[in-house]
């Protein structure tokens, strides 16, 4: 069943490797998460990678056991690999025991529907691919829908993104969309979009926020353009007591989610 | 004035990359700090670099040169280099156009005056050094005091938490205690310790804050250990609606800064 694999040239260690690359990733439509509990994660939300490459010789964990039957059931192939070889596609040098390839998912727009959840967090051209997957894991907490990035962004399948996630990959919306598409899209139904600002805002404490609530977080170190802040229904501002006038990108969008899910139950909604 | 560095292997650009290992920041008693605004960061909280290093062939920022003026009067050295070597030093691709070499200050927990700030944060076993410096940064806008550093957190003056920062190195104390050491000192005067837990916690929100209240978090993956969460005044929990149960330990901290700071102002503190 499984297939061993030992030699670093080998051509399936070529192409998993090479999924840590934007440009093949998109070539092949693929990408490459790691670790038992995100493949685990992945499962329940109905995800299976379409190859499992399992490091030989260690024991078994039975969720693993678990997975490498359905992954097989499902028509997947299952590699068995050394510790080494695994070290090189996943970039680490303790890697994991397991690693697993799975099919971008869709993340056009109109896929969305964005009255499953009364939370969605919105990102405007967040290059830090640890920062886009803190907000997917941020946004599972708080029970957004999902994360729309917007402009530029960072990929939100690169294995830094995915392991910050900490498998809300699999759980979360990824929708990536232009802010000229966005806007639009955003009008044609129900929706209040809300901007952590410092221009013409108020306290972002007890604002009135109301669902589904959008939550546009700006750029890491040029925030957001001016006219999507004057697009946005509703911009608030945390207080900043200190020399700085910004916060981490995903700290911005978090604080600002938590207070957004206390707003909406207080009133509940 | 200035000193001019053109070759790699000059023993003064061998000593900056230097610094950008643990090891030689330890021995050396130093730590690099890059860009223009950091830098100035710096020096409006009365920190300067006693190495200057600027890339040669550049217009120079009116901040710069009145950052040279200040290193120079205060006796340090001005060193003017190429960007490729600019790039060693800061192991960078593009690197901002300027780089300082300062003292790592005092981290010991008896140089802290806990009345000095509503708010201190207090992170256990943190490895993250994008994290540490996150909350350096998250702790600077909510105004507390700094950061207590327990047991074997990052480096604070490594360069990846130094940049995360955003220059809040300079501006938040910075303490390094065992929590052996640090439970005592506590203990000896006013204080509230607060942890984010699962455990037999209460809801973080409109919890009895109170100042000085010291916001503990833990490790990435383990969290806090037991005993240490036993030993806290007040447990709180944030909501998790999705699969997870945890947050970006960074993102936690954060989240509840801001509800501690609201609430102690709410109470007029």
């Amino acid at each position: 069943m499984r297939r061993e694999i030992t030699g670093f040239s080998n051509p399936t260690v070529k192409f998993l490797r090479s999924l840590r690359e934007k440009k093949h990733r998109k070539q092949e439509g693929k990408f490459l998460a790691e670790g038992l509990r995100l493949l685990t994660d992945a499962r329940e939300s109905g995800r299976l990678p379409e190859i499992l490459v399992m490091a030989a010789g260690r024991e078994t964990h039975p969720l693993l056991a678990e997975l490498e039957r359905a992954v097989a059931a499902a028509g997947g192939e299952v590699i068995e690999t050394s510790e080494d070889i695994l070290a090189k596609i996943t970039g680490k040098d303790n890697p994991q025991a397991v690693a697993g390839v799975f099919t971008e998912f869709d993340t056009a727009l109109s896929a969305l529907d964005r009255n499953a959840a009364p939370i969605w967090l919105v990102a405007q051209a967040l290059r830090d691919p640890g920062n886009l997957g803190t907000m997917l894991r941020t946004g599972d907490a708080v029970g957004a829908g999902g994360l729309i990035l917007i402009d530029d962004c960072a990929d939100p399948f690169s294995v830094e993104a995915v392991r910050a996630s900490m498998g809300a990959v699999f759980t979360q919306r990824i929708a990536q969309a232009r802010w000229e598409e966005f806007l639009p899209w955003l009008r044609g139904g129900a929706g209040q979009l809300v901007a952590a600002s410092l221009r013409d805002a108020r306290p972002y404490r007890g604002a009135p926020y109301a669902a589904p609530c959008f939550i546009l977080v700006g750029n890491e170190s040029r925030g957001l353009p001016e006219a999507y802040e004057d697009a946005c229904d509703l911009r608030v501002t945390m207080p900043m007591k200190g020399r700085a006038d910004s916060l981490n990108a995903a700290v911005a969008g978090a604080v600002l989610a938590y207070e957004v899910l206390a707003g909406l139950e207080g009133r509940g909604s």
